[in-house]
């Protein structure tokens, strides 16, 4: 392995999101290494922990260089066997525990976390029905539709609204409809009809006409429709008609689907 | 407030998702206490962290206790400005780059993380394909499809397939198809025809019974669909199926969607 690869090792005793989340994240500011990254679930007793800890081990006897770890396990014995490993164990979890039991003047209940978890009955059903509402109202829209939502994204089509949509309703069970502005739409002036009645939910999507275009491609190269000057003719009307009605919107070519999604969420302050 | 409530922070320069990931799952550990949590993103320079502070200062001064305050930040500048509130601003970046730095012998970059980035487009383009998948083959699947997909769910109507394909697809890139067992498949003996050319590919979900009714009454109350019996004929019959055909199968009545797919992943080997 060459000295600017290191292997990573995300240990948890669930699914490992909240170790791969921060973990890679720490990991973004080393951008020279090249990270070779393995994910341990579900390390819920001793056994697990041994097992894990061999591996550990097994990789620095392979690599001759020690792995980064980074773990959230909440139990103080497995997590022991773990930091036994080597130098480099990074308690994501332990780390913060006692100064938060001083904080809040109260022991921890060191139990494994539970996020999200379909326990609070009412929060998984709040997610499941903005997933079926963005299900049943993806790329098109009826005024009934309107009424349920909480934010109807617009932009021309292949710029982001699904899986914005989709992230929005999965992370923050928020309903979110969309409607894909075409040549129809900009052939008349002002904003659509259909979406007059929910001017104040309207959020716009817009992206560089290159980046449009090569997204496009994918999906089918054939026909005016992934051209570059189609694209460029979409978007510039697209943007003219956000800036004409007051449409607040974001250019979505540079940044993540979370980010696109975190952002219309402080825009339009729905939470 | 009273004593066993307490005000939440999470402060970042990015999303805000990080800081959230760890902080909630930190808080889980404290069952006792209701926090009142509020997601400061996008505190990208000093003017933004100040604005910050005075809202965490007045927090303090409005509730008479210190709010516990979770911080992403990678600049060490502002960082510093939300570091000076008050004693309990917890750094979830800050604590763990020096060490980092130490086992990596080289300096962090101090920038910004990006996840999940457009910038890699590669990876951009794989979770779209396979959101776009998953979007195009739910509840359904012809023969075309199983080629093209990495696991297909099965299980009864409303026992979490839909929101599990969308999440292996939104985070782990999967194409994920899906089969709804019903009452006609349940009439023939043996696996229905159409999932014998993805044998290994299978993955069966279940739920109990009242769960399943309780679900399903919400969508559709009346008729047959929703009746305790009914559900109970289908999961009996579904989960025969699974053993019968040593289909690997899980329940999904406790555990989220996020737990849903990591174990599908890791039982399936599927990174």
């Amino acid at each position: 392995m060459s000295t600017n690869s290191r292997r990573v090792f995300f240990v948890s005793d669930r699914t490992g999101i909240t170790a791969e989340t921060l973990g890679r994240s720490l990991l973004t500011q080393f951008p020279d290494t090249e990270f070779r990254i393995t994910n341990v679930p579900f390390v819920t007793n001793q056994l697990a922990a041994e097992k894990a800890a061999a591996v550990i081990r097994g990789a620095f006897e392979l690599d001759g260089v020690k792995p980064l770890v980074f773990s959230t396990l909440t139990d103080p014995a497995t997590q022991f066997v773990i930091s036994s490993c080597n130098e480099y164990v990074f308690d994501l979890f332990g780390t913060f525990i006692e100064p938060l039991e001083d904080a809040l003047g109260t022991e921890s209940s060191h139990t494994a976390g539970r996020m999200h978890g379909i326990g609070d009955v009412g929060e998984y059903e709040r997610r499941l029905s903005a997933l079926n509402f963005t299900l049943g109202h993806d790329d098109g829209l009826s005024p009934r539709d309107i009424d349920g939502s909480d934010v109807v994204l617009v932009g021309v089509s292949r710029c982001g609204k699904t899986p914005t949509c989709l992230y929005l309703a999965m992370h923050y069970s928020i309903a979110a409809a969309n409607y894909p502005v075409t040549d129809d739409d900009f052939s008349q002036r002002g904003l659509p009809k259909i979406l007059e009645v929910c001017r104040d939910k309207l959020y716009g999507l817009t992206i560089v006409p290159e980046q449009l275009s090569r997204i496009r491609q994918e999906r089918r190269p054939e026909g005016a429709y992934s051209t570059l000057s189609q694209c460029r003719s979409e978007v510039a009307q697209a943007e003219t008609l956000f800036r004409d009605e007051k449409i607040p919107f974001l250019d979505t070519t540079t940044i993540s689907i979370e980010e696109i999604a975190a952002t219309i969420v402080r825009d339009m302050n729905l939470r």
